[in-house]
């Protein structure tokens, strides 16, 4: 299996600070013996209006140059602009549909297979159904848009952050509405977690469904240093020959971090497991 | 003094629930006596894009009706599009000096006085120096617009979160350089607190340059609760004739929030001790 | 509002000890002024096996004698016979809806207006469609013999224990798809904490629909001695013109407890507040 | 020394989930190389109301497919039911002995040599001295019955849990008392824990006697998280010359919890130390 750092930590979201220009991420990662990058659509990394024509090629060179894939790419929910399919105002759901269009464009530029989907949330006022309702509009649209890209949209259970798509069989029936072949699932630890569920029955129950994942122990630290079973999760990706990208999404949520230590913690004990 | 309370809390920035829509939160804080509302330009509040001409009347409207002022307005910094006034990519600094005009323009159609300047923050690769050249010149050319409004713009510094502007002397610094009337200062109780600084430090040092305070215990917890001295903050205030709002900025930092429960203790707490 | 204790504390579920005969109790919880009692359906109380027809009617004398109603009854999931309703063993759903329909036959003769119902749970390799169908229907098998006693069946969102009906929409969603009349809602407040979500959301979003709740703190504690905001919680409930009893579920997670402490604690507290 | 895992983890008692079917359980500690399984008598796996004939036949072929042996087996107490053979209701004691007689039929029907006999506890208002006599004539009922089918019914002395046989010398009594060759002792290092006793005590104590042994450290952690001295208690029993299984009894305490993870963990330590 494929090994993958997310650039959350060393990005501006959600804390400001540390925060390194892509062109230094990319190169660290890759020294570090990555195989692949997922790219957060934050500044100061790859926010699509901050990004020409030119730095989108110049930053295809230094990845190619530095034999580093890019495994996933996504949007930034929750800043000022939201970006919640899920949300009362038509506006905010049009800005939304739009940036994960725009992200699915840099996957086709960057060749990421994958554009990951947060789901939405309900806000106060709005029922779970009608959320719900938009929240699938907007995946099919996101969908049919990266279809033409050849990319696969992996929606994602995110019940530490939010409050629509919570669980394993939450994500399959929205997959199943969305009824898209290029529609699939992954899961984070640190959201089963969260629920206190068993990160291999995500596995199991999400079988060939299952695309990406993310790995994090509680707190967002580094696999290896908390208490989630990442032997038996291994075994059980093997279970369903999983073939894609373990992905770290760690360290972000907090500013007393050290990006590359995180970056450095994970694969040596990733490598010390597989 | 009168009190006002930030509606982070209420919002989708930085954490995506519990959120209210903003005719929720007026209603809310003005039946627990608030005097002013601190409207973040966040989704699903405020983000000036989404807010037709329609929607920014109606607003104006529910506050006039619910007798709630608006104290102050902010723009979210941090989400995917970073709004680092001191980012080295120029698009990114014309995108947050464009964002922090239109939250002046908001200013003034509701009435609010005061806008708040988050100063940037260095990123890796960027002199102080020059992350410092950048932060003055946005905001001169946002006071300038604010200025057209009556609109006072407050540089706060945000140490907690950034490393830019940090102290109560980069502030001064920074108001006196950029030279305008219509720049004051403000500061926060959870930054002092950060830099294990003494807050009546900040308000005998900034004198009749404060014009706008957030009030907030360590973890972002109701004034009251902790151990920030608020009685002795009060009475320093009252020693440099402080006019301005005393403003709750509290709760925003975590899911497991009650925000009417924090509102509450606010007001329950402040109006023991004015 | 009136005020009432549930029993579990008292018995030897889901601890065994410590555990006191129902005559002690009724008499205890009178005595420190409670107006009803919710009689959770276990040994050494009130398990249906166990109890004869001369020992149901010598139950309600003592209940009529000590002046103290029956607010609510429930069975007791999760012991050897499971009580899922939504296993997939058609043995325990079957024992499971005979329990509710043995418990509502206790609620008549002891004037029980309300029922409690929890809905089960998802075992691995049961889909979470299928869990529900069945949780569905042994609802509406329970609700329509409950309607011969005049019996209101009130479906509990359980997150902290469950993973089928965790959330305010679950809960709602099931009550309309089973189109009962003697079918409503209630709602705890160590699930919604569990869940991180407002326990006034709760109660405006399920308005009419609310006819009990479980009051606690978390880890089980007595209100008023953690963080939630029941003064806020009692407004909202008079928002809505709710007349039932407010309920403490407290105190049963663990041996170390002394049940009378925690039914003193509660009342001293809530009659401070309301 | 042969290792034996119990399933109350895997089941939904006393916490409803995760739950699995008992199939599944029986593939994955086989696989994990336990020589044996140790059922316990709860819903999904074995509660005796639910198993047909047939189903019975089909877990004995599994096991047996899977060369996993029966340890053990043993009624789960505390639910509804109560099953507590020391109540002062004769419905609930006859209960009781009904259910331990049913499991030991599954005992004899899939080859397990050993029925595990919780002693029951003391309500309030029953004196110790009845108490104990109810509990000694019913497990004299069940060792009778037991008899029958050549299985042994080991005492447990549960001090953390119960307030009746806490104690080394409590169980032997009543052993002693009980006069049958098929009654024994087994002991858990959960409980000599919670009493600050020390294990090996109990190992040269009950010496011959002594059939059963449960490894768990406090907090039903996996032999090896914590403190208890498991390498001088195999020790111990290799000088008494136990044959018998040692059997994990560990995690079912709470819902947060990986049962592969805690069948893992603890093979692999307890190979590292045998």
């Amino acid at each position: 299996m494929k090994l993958s750092f997310n650039t959350w930590v060393y990005s501006s979201f959600p804390v400001w600070v540390p925060a390194y220009p892509l062109d230094e991420v990319i190169r660290r990662l890759a020294r570090l013996g990555y195989d692949g990058i997922e790219i957060g659509a934050a500044a100061p990394h790859a926010y699509p209006d901050y990004l020409t024509a030119e730095r989108r090629r110049d930053i295809k060179q230094l990845l190619d140059d530095n034999n580093l894939a890019v495994s996933s790419m996504l949007p930034a929910p929750g800043g000022g602009a939201g970006f919640n399919v899920a949300s009362a105002n038509p506006a905010e759901r049009a800005a939304a549909i739009d940036m994960y269009k725009r992200v699915a464009d840099l996957c086709a530029e960057w060749n990421s297979p994958t554009l990951l989907y947060v789901a939405g949330w309900q806000v106060f006022g709005t029922s779970r159904a009608q959320a719900w309702a938009w929240s699938r509009s907007a995946l099919e649209e996101v969908a049919d848009h990266a279809a033409g890209h050849n990319v696969t949209v992996c929606v994602e259970p995110t019940s530490a952050d939010s409050n629509l798509i919570d669980s394993c069989d939450d994500t399959i029936t929205l997959i199943e509405e969305a009824g898209r072949p290029n529609v699939a699932a992954m899961f984070d630890t640190f959201h089963t977690h969260y629920r206190n569920e068993v990160p291999t029955d995500y596995v199991y129950r999400l079988g060939d469904r299952l695309k990406h994942i993310h790995l994090s122990e509680a707190d967002r630290n580094p696999p290896g240093t908390g208490s989630i079973d990442f032997v038996g999760l291994v075994q059980a990706l093997r279970d369903v020959n999983f073939d894609g990208y373990l992905t770290m999404e760690i360290g972000f949520s907090r500013r007393a971090v050290d990006p590359d230590d995180m970056a450095r913690q994970s694969i040596t004990y990733l490598k010390s497991i597989l």
